[in-house]
């Protein structure tokens, strides 16, 4: 693991040794904004409140008691590759590896909405984890906050799980235990890990880290650009291999492999440039399509065979037609990083 | 006109000179966020769209001809008396004077958005003004924005007017020719000024100066603050005489004077304390009360007989039960400054 920051522990996959499909065991990216809270299994709650028919109290075993479900699903921090920005940008320096996939299995949100019986007028479901502390600048928080992310209802009632198992283990410490929320093609901050509260509003939730912090800037009608809540990722290659940074031989044949992912809709084409974005030419698409979970491609390339430098990128298309912008758009701040990353390389 | 910044202008009234109900002409405190915008009152025109059954364009005239109102309403910016707070804040550094009154003829806006037709689902109306730009640190704007605020249906349906007139003149550029909103009783922001478009939505307005700008951390349930957009005033005494470091006569009377207001409610009571806070007695009203106008005050004073030093102090309470708070809640940031505000004076 990189680790990016040692306290709390933002560690990131080091993602040119990319190989399966499922991040390895103990690489699976780390995001916290506060320490890990220490929750015991036996004594853990879930609150479940709000605008509910009756309010819920469930133990661990009251979920595992639940018909479970399992899904496979790649995460992305919504800040990963901010170090590629120009200027540079507040926030963690992530560079490839806020991002990784694994396979989870819990119950289905809407299960347990369900039992607790959601009122008309409800409009969004508030996931409540129990890490909590202050940040400070830039963005300071209003003293001690937990962090709590918003769903709009549809959602919330779709495809959200509530996981205490990631491939076929339980929860680490660092990754929720004991039980956190899936997302399915969001980023990264809706999947709330230690969940312990879930609450259902009549009014669009304006936490911190709703508004403030994992927002951005968009237009809207005829209005100025309104602050809105992150949410589906956003169609995006990365080559895996060769790393930033690295040396090759001239004049040799190297494969160029990555992975490819979007939000609600399925990868259906990657390309791949090796002069810096001048000439495209199409990947090879090794896993299958599959929702929510990214697909590795390859890219078999002859080097030049004079030494020099190369800027290889790579730009992906989803089946709803999205492809990678050429840009970083200025209203989307330190998020979302899906223009087609320069990896320049040194042939020698 | 005190001056806090040249350009854009922000004006403060030299609330010492308090003496009528209605501020006098050219001294109603100016609050701006961009230049002034120039507008021709012949080509002006007001468009109303969003959630409507037929969107209109109002000229001047039109406004004219339809049935006007007059009222006397009292505004405070949201930020006045910032510079009393330790320790420092950003912003313009208001001391008392970014409060004023006067009398405003215009139309309900009711009466507009009953001509268009609010569909079922609106929930708010957003009033657009026509001065635009880009503020820098530390709130940047992205890129060039309105000024725009939203106000909740049911009060945009209530009392709000659609003003043409001051005092019984045209508006002055300043002050938002050749149209602009008044809102009784809430805090100046909303009272948008160089109306061009009113647009009716039916998600909550998450603009810059709803959100970043003119909003605080409010508790609410069992979540973590949320940022709530300011709206109604909260009930603020202040004392206009002596000012601020003025040198009194010792062992003489002397009268201090004040003005008092709030939001939804009225003025009923205001005391004043003469040693820093240890001894409160009851100030007379010299106003009727009257919603969303501030209620002058006077109390007559035995200065020390021995020279020094002396901390006066004014604090409210209005009908609905409220009293000026201590101290100022951090939660607030740099707005909503209504703890009892200690006017120091030298007696000699």
């Amino acid at each position: 693991m990189i680790v990016r920051q040692a306290s709390p522990a933002n560690l990131e996959f080091p993602f040119h040794t990319l190989s399966e499909r499922l991040t390895p065991p103990g690489m699976f990216y780390v995001r916290s904004h506060f320490p890990v809270p220490q929750l015991d299994a036996a004594e853990w709650r879930l609150e479940v409140g709000g605008l509910t028919e009756q309010p819920l109290c469930l133990s661990l075993a009251d979920l595992e008691a639940m018909t479970p479900r399992t899904l496979t699903a790649t995460l992305e921090c919504a800040g990963n590759s901010r170090s590629f920005l120009r200027p540079k940008v507040e926030g963690v320096a992530w560079e490839l590896g806020a991002v990784s996939t694994a396979e989870w299995t819990g119950v289905p949100l809407a299960a347990v909405l369900e039992r607790a019986g959601v009122l008309p007028g409800a409009v969004e479901v508030v996931l409540c984890g129990a890490d909590r502390g202050c940040l400070e600048e830039p963005a300071k928080t209003p003293g001690v906050i937990a962090y709590e992310r918003s769903l709009p209802l549809g959602k919330a009632q779709n495809d959200v799980l509530l996981v205490y198992a990631m491939n076929g283990q339980p929860l680490t410490p660092q990754h929720g235990f004991p039980v956190r929320a899936i997302v399915p093609g969001w980023y990264g901050m809706a999947s709330v890990k230690w969940l312990t509260g879930i609450y259902v509003t009549n009014t669009p939730f304006q936490g911190f880290f709703q508004t403030l912090d994992y927002s951005y800037w968009q237009h809207r009608g005829p209005l100025s650009p309104q602050m809105t809540p992150l949410s589906v990722m956003r169609v995006k290659a990365q080559i895996a291999r060769p790393a930033p940074g690295e040396t090759l031989a001239a004049g040799q044949p190297y494969i160029i492999t990555g992975a490819a992912w979007t939000g609600e809709a399925e990868i259906t084409r990657v390309e791949v440039s090796t002069d810096g974005g001048l000439h495209w030419a199409e990947a090879e698409l090794t896993d299958p399509a599959e929702s929510h979970v990214w697909r590795r491609w390859r890219f078999a390339w002859q080097t030049p065979s004079t030494p020099g430098k190369a800027t290889l990128l790579a730009r992906a298309t989803d089946s709803a037609g999205c492809t990678q912008p050429t840009q970083h758009a200025p209203g989307q701040g330190k998020y979302m990083i899906t223009f087609p990353l320069p990896i320049a390389v040194r042939v020698e």
